[in-house]
């Protein structure tokens, strides 16, 4: 629009961190992927550090000082928190399944996409360690030294998924599919500028849908739905607890990796052809400026 | 207001998602009822994959992981994401009750009312076949073999409503209405735009009426407030559970089909009479142009 | 303003609600007390019609259904829904403690104020009336035919607030004291135009106040805070259960009529003289208009 | 901006509150560190006086009627509320662990901060006194004439932290360093303007954060994350449980009260270096005034 000879009303934004504005000056990083990619591994590590305490807190606490409420509501939080920390940056994926229905969509460049899922996954997996660092004193009293991936004292399932024996590989396959597709599908819907939700909104509604998921898909396998989320710190249980972290119910660990990146790309598509290709166009939003009479005013164009 | 000589400030609408607006250009559907009932079809498809899968976990877990409040939580976020997914297309009502309030009110023509109430009733029974899909193994692990309505491994009551034996069905009748009616009433109250509540904001505000109808009406059936919510899982339950989920409790099931459609307009109607029609005139918002002294400012009005 | 010759942006709200429009030609109310008084009864009858809903299925349940959290989320979304309700008419007090914190700030008048605590108490009275009656199934299935106060089998607790008897009066004076004296502030917090929240915020804030104080002092009394909410559905009960919920606990009943009234003006006050009365005069929000260099834009004042 | 000669349009705030601006009148503290002071006084009363009393609603009633997902639901709506109380005067720290890292970015004079501190603390000790009478009766109920810091009847811990056996004083350190390090870090993402979040959702979503953490890391301590919070009523125990309450698990006292102070400003600037400094510079919003053939209009500019 600079090229438009129109009156701008331009609203400036005041800074007035200086301290900040200083160091800013000084290590602002200028190349967007590197600078995106930062804040990916950082906002995933943020993520997992504070997701993976909330785990814990409902799994070592036998259930009794977190329930599945504050799962619910402290991963939506987190969720939330975590893409504000980054909105103006990356975006805030930490989710390799995000991150690809939008390499569909044509915002993310492939190589972008492919930075941002190992950063993600080293971050989830820092961030897990982070928190286990923090609660290893209640690891202790909950397991003593046991470290089982089944059983009255397991805790592998702080750090990531394991289906319970009743539920096939094919069910969890269309668990995380689903799961994923749910969210991406409504991600679409709220970044949508056809829809009108303002974009300070956005993070807190992302954080939303992930705790609606939660009360309805999290029961198959604690609803990971991000590749990143579950792969990251199941590396890190490797040290702990051994290959049996992958080889467990005939080698699923692959599965809430690949099947979210299937279901976010058949979320987000399916919002285009089910209902965003077919919103009417908005009427603009029109403000008359008008005299005391209540009568249209005239302003000096083109004098 | 295009008729009018004013000078309009228009705020022009940047849409950005270019690979989509592709797509949309060859398959965006003009027809304003078929675009709607695809909306229609696609939500209550949705609200109900999503909505069931709540209550299934709340069932299956024994009531352990799924609570109560969950269901409340839940259900209200479902309401408030399925309602932003269709928000600038059919606005969201996944609810012939709902229908058949905006038809009194003049917002819905009787043709579009009668294909909602169909498109809704389908997308609620597939979608409710759908989350069953997803926990078919919880359902085996929890019932076996068994497909009861009632009993300790009873799992018709995840698809719809099945009143105890204490509840009369004239009990069950105005519980219906009394919560359709709640519904609808806050509907009006948020959509009036006298009320000043920004467009955005309705959805979760829908949401969150039906988390509180939940807190307060859902002990005697649970809340289904929706003909379609009910009969379209009800429909599927019949495939499963044989015949006795319509001849349940003296053939119960067209009370939550039925009782809504009254209490619907009832509360439509009734926020007009009592509030809505007796909102003073407000004083439009002015803002007034100022020089520096902070004197009102001449524009060369007529120049 | 009108007075002023400056250039007014006058933003025009458009109704659309036709049918809607007709009946308010017809039957609209000018007389301001009599409007409000309307609404104020109506708004109070809605609030305990759902508010003691959420009580009754927390106690008929016996804790299962709803636990406190639901207690604490419903009556917050009760009291945010019908003061979004009556937010245009009476403002939606529903509370003679609130209408008496405003008639000390010099908001309403005396006049106005005894009307509101007339019909606050009435819709009170009659919503948990409306509520007995939908839930009257269960109150059998809990209690057969006992109607008691206190007991395994005690109801009367769903209507209003009867002190355990560890609990003194005193004690029960300050509890409500402080309850309503935390609301008042907050609600005045809410409301001065200096702190600049959006009107359209504010019903949901009162909302959640009241949400906050469930979490903090419900525990003595179950945080009535509010003369109407108490002794409305208390006279019901009077025809249920006798002349003892007036006498018990050595006449208790007048303690959560009276605190109220001196714990709301206090809080009213306690914000200005703590905080309101310092806070320092703003800064106007301030826009410029400028050009294509972003230089400040004269425009043709006093041509 | 005052300089420039452009067109300024000021948006004039009414206020209302005539009986209360009479009092401003007469009252109004000009000094900003003596006004600033009172605030924080109040504020962190008010925050104590409700918080205290959301912790002891959990232990008085064996967990029974609040639960923890009430602690993190109460806690984080009394920031909210409290923060918005004190937003226009001293913003609302309540937390020398806050206004510390305000200290180091430059937003906060050593002098206010020091006095800070000690209006912060002596606030938080007074609340959690008021807390203790208004809970008196409880107190007596739960546990008799015992007033002991660990065991079935203790209560000590209705006030501060006392962490058990198994959780080490250096976990405690970094519990706390880490709890507060993330309040700081989202605290500072709020309220960065380059994120563009508006002002009057910051309290909301600062105590949203504070529920965050509640549900992550609140099993080892029940996070304080606040000097003024532990340190205030940690002395108010000092008169009731005796001197233990400084020398349990060996000094552990002073670890809330240093170790937040490390963390705050690890989160503060550690949301500068991993994302706030590499923000992107923000094309400012731009509003085209148009005409009717939706070509951009000139005003009469310099005329």
């Amino acid at each position: 629009m600079s090229s438009q000879q129109g009156v701008a009303i331009n609203v400036r934004m005041a800074v007035e961190l200086e301290r900040t504005e200083q160091v800013r000056s000084k290590i602002h990083i200028k190349n967007p992927l590197l600078r995106n990619a930062l804040s990916e591994f950082f906002g995933t590590f943020m993520l997992l550090f504070i997701g993976i305490g909330i785990v814990m807190q409902f799994i070592l606490s036998n259930e009794k000082l977190n329930t599945w409420i504050n799962i619910n509501l402290g991963w939506g939080l987190a969720i939330a928190f975590c893409v504000y920390l980054c909105s103006k940056t990356s975006g805030g994926h930490f989710n390799p399944a995000v991150s690809i229905a939008f390499l569909t969509l044509g915002k993310l460049p492939l190589k972008d996409f492919l930075v941002y899922c190992v950063v993600q996954t080293i971050g989830a997996a820092l961030g897990s360690l982070a928190a286990f660092g923090l609660y290893y004193d209640q690891v202790n009293k909950f397991a003593g030294a046991y470290r089982t991936i089944i059983g009255s004292k397991a805790t592998a399932a702080c750090f990531c998924s394991f289906p319970a024996f009743h539920v096939s590989n094919t069910t969890c396959f269309f668990d995380q599919f689903a799961g994923t597709a749910i969210l991406v599908l409504f991600v679409c819907v709220i970044i949508d500028k056809r829809n009108g939700i303002p974009a300070a909104a956005h993070p807190l509604l992302f954080g939303l849908v992930v705790m609606m998921i939660g009360t309805a898909y999290g029961m198959n396998l604690g609803y990971p739905i991000n590749p990143a989320r579950d792969l990251g710190p199941r590396i890190v249980t490797f040290f702990i607890y051994g290959s049996g972290v992958f080889s467990y119910h005939s080698y699923y660990f692959w599965i809430p990796v690949i099947a979210p990146l299937f279901g976010a790309v058949a979320g987000a598509w399916s919002y285009t052809f089910f209902v965003g290709a077919h919103i009417p166009e908005q009427r603009e939003t029109t403000y008359v400026l008008v005299d005391e009479a209540n009568q249209p005013l005239k302003l000096a164009a083109d004098a």
